[in-house]
């Protein structure tokens, strides 16, 4: 048998970027450390990291290990061995090849050649590697796992997504400089860039790992120089993330994007999403919510927070005859839509998500000042120069512009995506579900046709309908009623109705963002799509983009939706309310979660919702509370709340 | 003139290491980035690491920019400009240099020469940069100034001190895999190696920037795999930290040692100074009794400190003759003595130092586990294979054995540094002052005359002095008492006169400790030996050592001085203590201290202590006590205590 390693490999897993360079190695050199081990060192070629493996290849039988005679073989970019020995019928063999693996940017390391080569020597046998790994998993399920016991394949769903989040984001991510990749660490689609799927995943660990959001918040705090360096660039002040995130943070998202449809380049003006900035800045905020966690926020939270206020500050222009703060020129999360038809500018204006984020983070960037310590905030404003745009905060979470269409037919409260989009042409969907079946890219389709999506009245995914899904309803409705606009008693059920009808589910974040705001409107419909979220991967929905990568986001969000839609979890004055949906399917739900630093245990069965305390924590008293009912809850204690 | 990068550079700071080698660094390439910017990338010739710097060379009148001639001139491993430009008598031109400076270590990086090229386009003017680098310093004085306000000398000292420890651990080295080498940052002794020097250092940043020691902490974190790996291979259990660390933790120390005073290579065996594992446990417990950071305690601190109690109870042995616990094989601090005299084995038994720190690890140990939620102690446990060893440690903490003297001259309560001290022959110390001078390296003087130091009772540094520096009075009272031993009410001020009398002080780390334990005994020796504490570095006490870096333990020490050994301050049931010394100098002292969250500013005057909690602070109520008087004290309070 041979036992190789192999440092020729190429990045050809996405076919539509076969045309592009896979070969990302140079070759260094092959080793061996002893007669059983063989080691391979490469390196990068553009950012020179160093990888290393070596691996250990034994043979046992029933007695023991064998002695095998071993050929070596080696070029400088793969090592070989030959093991030669012999074998019988029913008498079977065991072959343990264990792999270490190290790179340059490993902390405590020496040399990645080194340290692979010191690992591999003392490694224990696979049978014991595989208690250890075994019981690395136990740990984590104990914090992480969500119990469904009425529905097997819901509960197989949620573990399988469980554990794809926690390869991706675990307790090692914490002591790393690592982002959440949009697809895992299992696929090349989107080329391992950081989006702002993180949104979708941090209220998942928020309740169980803060430390792993903690560490991957401090990914972005890292990039703050650059952020910063983007929005001067840009002409704006304080800190504008890019949209697609790679090394140093600088914007990486690709100018022209391959049509697989035609075979052609179309330009590509997705990095207009600054949205992105606003979902940081909404995931430090929610980080500290979930955690108390104070001292991240004096020492780096809250540092971003205010530079994400100063940009959309500086982005956001006034308008003296609507009296309103307006955004032009920037994209909302719909990726169908990068600017109005025929228009040689950039991006759109006024769309509505963006907008009412931003006024919110104007509020909350003002309640933060307030939280900081006199001295701190002194020496923050000092440091980031922070001066008198403070009180244009103040003016624009009261004047934020949000578009609204004017259709008589449709009576008022519907919310526009953007400035225009009712002027947009209506979408023959039924005539293009006949021809294309499979619409959800329908961008493509259109651009194929020679046609273009931003003429339509079309979405690929939750743009104004995520409003509903980042906030409950009543600090929506607050947040409207100081910008001056009505929320009415119907105004989700009409929008939700009026974008679902037009939205193609082109991003699989989609479907989250639906099944969350019809958790309460339409259940049942809630529920079907949350089984098409959950079966996301394992169905391959999107037709063969599973082997590009999982879509993390997607997995996560059906745990964020359990918690946070069908159970209704908020923080909100630093009590943890539910607000349960009447979702049958979830009797007998059960999971633990950890709400600043106490373990909770949360159990729904049969009208209740049962609170424990864990009694050997040594957590502060929480507050818990569902509707007007607010319990304060000690180690060991338990109250259970009629739902 | 000319601006130049150099890649030539060599270690030749240090005088007895110019016979090793000192060309660490490979070239590359050079580079420019437009016309003003020269750069270079290296790379280290073991570790592989790459190192790239970037120079922006301007020169202005006082009308603006001058437009300069510039010719290039660059090799594989040197690049600089020559710039030409007219001056003229009385007319100032200014020469700007900025360098930006990456390593292929750092976060949040594309590539070292990429990142710095990037960087230096983007820099500001001096002016400007020198703006920033000195609001950055007003935020560290901010937290971390101590002011003497009637002594200016002291005051001057105070502040390098500070100036220097926050140069070395700051909130940069939080995020960065960093330990804290014994000379700083600024000298190449010890060749930037980590001993045990954080213990001295710890006791500041706790109270001030506690995210620093988490940070600093880490490092060890980090290398617990090594440890547990040195500590197997030595036939041990749990982790034995080594005494010098360096990039993956593994031992570093050196085998031999040149003796300057001979030229010729003596054996080294100061890698027996097993006792550094103690400190590392010490220092975990400190950082949690000044914090109250329980996350850290249970997500990694932990699991350090039961790993080191482990290896301590797998060194020991059980001595049934004496019903006693024993360490052989094993140094203390002291590192003039490494073994027995004529001995052909390595170390010495029972030291005394190490044997107390060992009962009082055992004792934390199970007060520790007693601490975990039952959940996590279970996980912890079973990670680690914790057994029935936890049974030996309640053993331990009864039956350690400490070694006394028994010489009727003396009377009873001399501890011997280690078992047999008492049998070495006295030292002459008039006739080799008289001879040399400076004896504080009597070590390497004995050696040259083909002498011997084991022979002898000296001692180089604070050694058995150092349970008087670690524990409160009472604390060690209470630790022999357990162990059966007599702890008499002149049991200190006995063993540090014997003891003083006894040594070189060959270790500046020495004259903080017994500058400690003098506080009270001895009030006018401890400020005496304070001042020279303070001086150590403007006087280069130890004639030369200064330009081989800073002594940064010294420097941390006079400030731990000041809050541990003047003021007295300790933690124990979660109050923060104070047992302030008689120490006329000090009057006025005021220094802002952060406990448990909570900023407090502390000043001593006229007899009087006072503790005020900073209004503006978000911290929770803490609690302060002087003798039996405990204040709790929330937000804005204030207590004064007469002392």
């Amino acid at each position: 048998m041979i036992s190789a390693l192999d440092g020729r490999v190429t990045n050809r897993g996405v076919d539509r970027y076969r045309q592009l360079e896979g070969r990302h190695l140079d070759p260094v050199s092959p080793w061996t450390f002893g007669p059983e081990i063989i080691a391979l060192k490469v390196r990068t070629r553009q950012s020179r990291i160093y990888f290393a493996e070596a691996a250990r290849t034994r043979v046992f039988d029933e007695k023991g290990k064998l002695d095998v005679a071993r050929d070596l073989y080696q070029m400088q970019d793969y090592v070989h061995q030959v093991l030669s020995f012999e074998v019988r019928e029913k008498e079977p063999v065991r072959v343990e090849k264990m792999v270490a693996f190290y790179t340059s940017r490993d902390n405590a390391i020496n040399e990645p050649l080194v340290n692979a080569g010191k690992d591999i020597v003392g490694y224990p046998a696979f049978a014991r590697a595989f208690e250890d790994h075994a019981r690395a998993w136990e740990e984590l399920w104990d914090l992480c796992d969500v119990r469904v016991p009425n529905d097997e394949s819901v509960q197989f769903l949620l573990r399988l997504h469980i554990s794809h989040v926690l390869q991706v984001c675990s307790p090692h991510t914490a002591d790393i400089d690592a982002g959440v990749p949009a697809r895992g660490l299992n696929g090349e689609a989107y080329r391992g860039h950081v989006f702002w799927d993180e949104l979708y995943i941090y209220p998942f660990l928020n309740f169980r790992l803060p430390e792993v959001t903690r560490g991957l918040l401090m990914y972005r705090y890292r990039r703050l120089g650059e952020a910063r360096r983007a929005a001067k660039e840009a002409g704006y002040s304080g800190a504008m993330f890019p949209w697609q995130s790679g090394s140093d943070g600088q914007e990486e998202t690709q100018e022209v994007h391959l049509n697989p449809n035609s075979g052609k380049w179309e330009p590509d003006l997705s990095r207009n999403q600054r949205h992105v900035s606003a979902a940081i800045f909404y995931n430090i905020w929610h980080y500290y919510q979930a955690t108390g966690d104070f001292e991240f926020l004096l020492d780096r939270g809250a540092e971003m927070m205010l530079e994400i206020a100063r940009f959309w500050a500086s982005i956001a222009h006034f308008n003296p005859e609507r009296d309103r703060y307006e955004i032009h020129g920037v994209m909302g999360p719909d990726e169908f839509h990068e600017k109005y038809p025929g228009s040689e500018e950039e991006g759109l204006r006024n769309n509505a998500y963006t907008n009412v984020m931003v006024a919110w983070i104007c509020e909350t960037a003002l309640k933060l000042l307030g939280l900081l310590p006199a001295r701190r905030r002194k020496t923050l404003r000092a440091r980031i120069g922070l001066a008198d745009e403070v009180e244009r905060w103040k003016e624009m979470g009261r004047k934020m512009l949000v578009p609204f269409h004017e259709d008589p037919d449709l009576g008022p409260g519907i919310i526009s995506q953007f400035e225009g989009y009712e002027t947009l042409t209506e979408l023959d969907w039924d005539a293009y579900r006949n021809k294309y079946g499979n619409i959800q890219r329908l961008d493509r389709i259109l651009r194929a046709e020679g046609d273009d999506p931003n003429r339509y009245k079309l979405t690929k995914q939750a743009d104004t309908v995520l409003l509903f899904f980042l906030f409950p309803e009543e600090e929506l409705a607050r947040i409207f009623e100081r910008l001056g606009y009505e929320f009415a008693p119907d105004t989700v059920r009409k929008n939700v109705a009026y974008y679902d009808s037009r939205t193609s589910h082109g991003s699989t974040l989609s479907l989250i963002a639906h099944a969350h705001v019809l958790a309460n409107l339409d259940p049942k419909s809630s529920w079907e799509r949350y089984t098409v979220a959950l079966g996301c991967e394992v169905s391959d929905i999107q037709g063969g983009t599973t082997r590009e990568g999982i879509h993390l986001g997607v997995m996560a969000g059906t745990l964020d939706l359990i918690q946070r839609a069908y159970l209704g979890t908020s923080v909100s004055d630093g009590v943890l309310r539910f607000d349960p949906k009447p979702v049958g399917k979830l009797d007998g739900l059960s999971f633990p979660m950890r709400f600043r630093g106490t373990w909770l245990q949360i159990t729904v069965e049969g009208g209740k919702l049962t609170v424990i305390a864990r009694e050997d924590d040594a957590g502060r008293p929480i507050k818990v509370g569902v509707g007007d009912e607010v319990r304060e809850l000690t180690a060991g204690g338990r109250y259970t709340f009629a739902i």
